[in-house]
């Protein structure tokens, strides 16, 4: 089978790890005989310095005619003082409206083998496993106005959280559905006490539950949820919400379990191509010293496998290659306990690449 | 010397932890030679089912004529399904709008007795010592419009995120100056690669800083702040936002040393009178059953002591009648570890009565 795989390194250390994807997508289709193409395109940071815009034209089209996105990271100091509009994470924000990239799935999973780097005792975090929904493509993110006003002589500024019917239900809808190949529970979080637009988004929530009377549905305010997380996350099975709750609380999950550096996603659209990256960022601190851990990423790649390309074999092995690794002792620095030596990005690629 | 103090017991727990401040305040009167005068108004749930309203223009009246203020918690699931102007927590949102309480104070302490009853490692929260300070009385709590619309032919809804630059300016201003009593350390949270508002939080806060030689400040985005808050509490002094980022890592933080049952609070005006809450709800699903850890609010009441009334030593000798409680092994259930007898929260207030 062969397949067209738009690769974005963008900026930090995600030139370092979409490497490693795609030398473990290569040793993939040579095993199992698929053909796998991987065009390039730059976003963030590197698109600004080479094009003077976080996301050209070319690289939109080079996207669209994939079947599949793979990105590294955006973002880094050298642009932090830019103008709104040529800041790395203006191209993400573009990339995922222009896809329609509605829905960001963000599994976080205990890792036995990881506990010890968790912040949190091993008996709250023994067996998470919490996907977090997020909606990706409306809310504050995108509602306009968003701009400095004057208000009778004052200086003052607004931003527009903004929703449409139709985007709620399908973010919802989606997360029903995933709801039922897994423990059938919904959460579903909001302010309902103080927002409009969470009021509507809880009526929604109850009107989708209709459909899927094999899932439990339970609300949470987003402060009790924030909470919540740290204090008993096992309680979560399937969790979704608005863009900003989700971003946050999204970030607030990952690192629970102590394996950040070892979570992936996966951004969907209706039609496709749907688009796969790591949780972390670019990371500048770390960046170029071949010290990031690539395993999220790779992680991310045997999503794309899996979700995009229904390659489930394979994707399981991409998984248990990097399972057979953590189990052998291999650890970057970010995953490391006390004592242990660190590998550096490119072993941790080439280990994972012998086990296939 | 003579003080009013309003007291607002509320909705479920709140009417028992409510009652507890009161005593000690009392005995704090006997033992000091103050003369306390305390008048009760109603608020929340209580308000709806007596007059329809959850907060009457008498109660308003009665706060703005007493020195200080002291709340319970207010909401239930009895009330949850009202329309939006006759929910429990429109009566606190008035509140603090009509007395002008543009900062909320959420300290988040490390207690040695109580370090098992915390999610997280001993050496994660070790030592944490966390000032939250939060914008209480703009943004995306009172923006406008907030409402359902119709754009296109589709339903859809609309929240705003609104401020003046005074506000932001007034909040990080006191955010700094408590830094000077404190580690001199002021962290800003906003989501600046995306929210305009937060690029002019931004900006405010670096102008401020620059009447602050003596403090650091830095910046850090909302997302990676609710990791932070989990993987190293400790980095953290004061810390500053808007009210929704705030209204979320505050409830987060008060998790992390196992001791939300334990947390006050304190909210800001410029003119006065403050007022004074525990950080937890009002725990509808424990109400009446004389469990509820009385502790958060007759901490919330040595705040007043303290803040509102300049009584250092008075508030003093709470804190350490709290502690000598805990020393001596009293626990209610939410901060009790596996196996040790649960205290009742009538037996709690004796305890801390008897020490003074
Ligand atoms: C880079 C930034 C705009 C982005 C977001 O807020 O969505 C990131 O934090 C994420 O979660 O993917
Ligand atoms: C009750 C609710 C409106 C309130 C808020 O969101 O401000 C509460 O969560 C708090 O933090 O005091």
């Amino acid at each position: 089978m062969k397949k067209r795989i738009a690769v974005l390194p963008g900026d930090g250390i995600g030139k370092e790890v979409a490497r490693g994807a795609v030398e473990i997508l290569q040793a993939v289709g040579e095993r199992f005989g698929h053909q796998f193409d991987f065009s390039y395109g730059k976003i963030g940071g590197t698109a600004i310095d080479e094009y003077g815009t976080p996301l050209t034209d070319e690289t939109i089209q080079l996207c669209k005619e994939s079947d599949a996105v793979l990105l590294g990271a955006v973002g880094g100091p050298k642009w932090d003082k830019a103008p709104a509009h040529v800041r790395p994470e203006k191209g993400l924000l573009k990339l995922r409206k222009d896809l329609n990239l509605y829905a960001n799935l963000r599994p976080t999973s205990y890792y036995e083998s990881l506990a010890d780097s968790s912040p949190l005792r091993k008996e709250v975090i023994q067996d998470v496993d919490m996907l977090i929904v997020r909606e990706l493509t409306g809310g504050l993110y995108f509602g306009k106005p968003s701009e400095r006003v004057q208000d009778n002589g004052q200086d003052a500024v607004v931003d527009t959280l903004y929703y449409q019917k139709a985007e709620m239900y399908r973010v919802i809808k989606l997360a029903f559905e995933l709801a039922q190949g897994r423990k059938k529970r919904v959460t579903s979080i909001d302010k309902a006490n103080v927002l409009e637009s969470s009021r509507m988004w809880r009526e929604i929530a109850e009107e989708v539950s209709k459909d899927f009377p094999d899932v439990t549905l339970d609300h949470m305010l987003v402060d009790n949820a924030a909470m919540q997380m740290v204090k008993n996350p096992k309680r979560f099975d399937v969790v979704v919400t608005e863009n900003m709750f989700g971003d946050i609380l999204s970030d607030e999950a990952s690192v629970l379990t102590g394996s950040l550096g070892m979570l992936p996603s996966a951004s969907i659209s209706e039609k496709g191509p749907y688009l796969f990256e790591p949780i972390h960022g670019s990371a500048p601190d770390i960046a170029g010293k071949n010290m990031a851990n690539p395993l999220a990423m790779i992680l991310s790649a045997a999503m794309m496998l899996r979700v995009s390309f229904g390659m489930e074999e394979e994707a399981a092995e991409v998984e248990r290659a990097v399972n057979q690794v953590l189990d052998a002792g291999f650890r970057t620095g970010d995953i490391a306990s006390f004592g242990q030596t660190h590998s550096s990005t490119t072993e941790m690629i080439d280990e994972v690449k012998a086990v296939l």
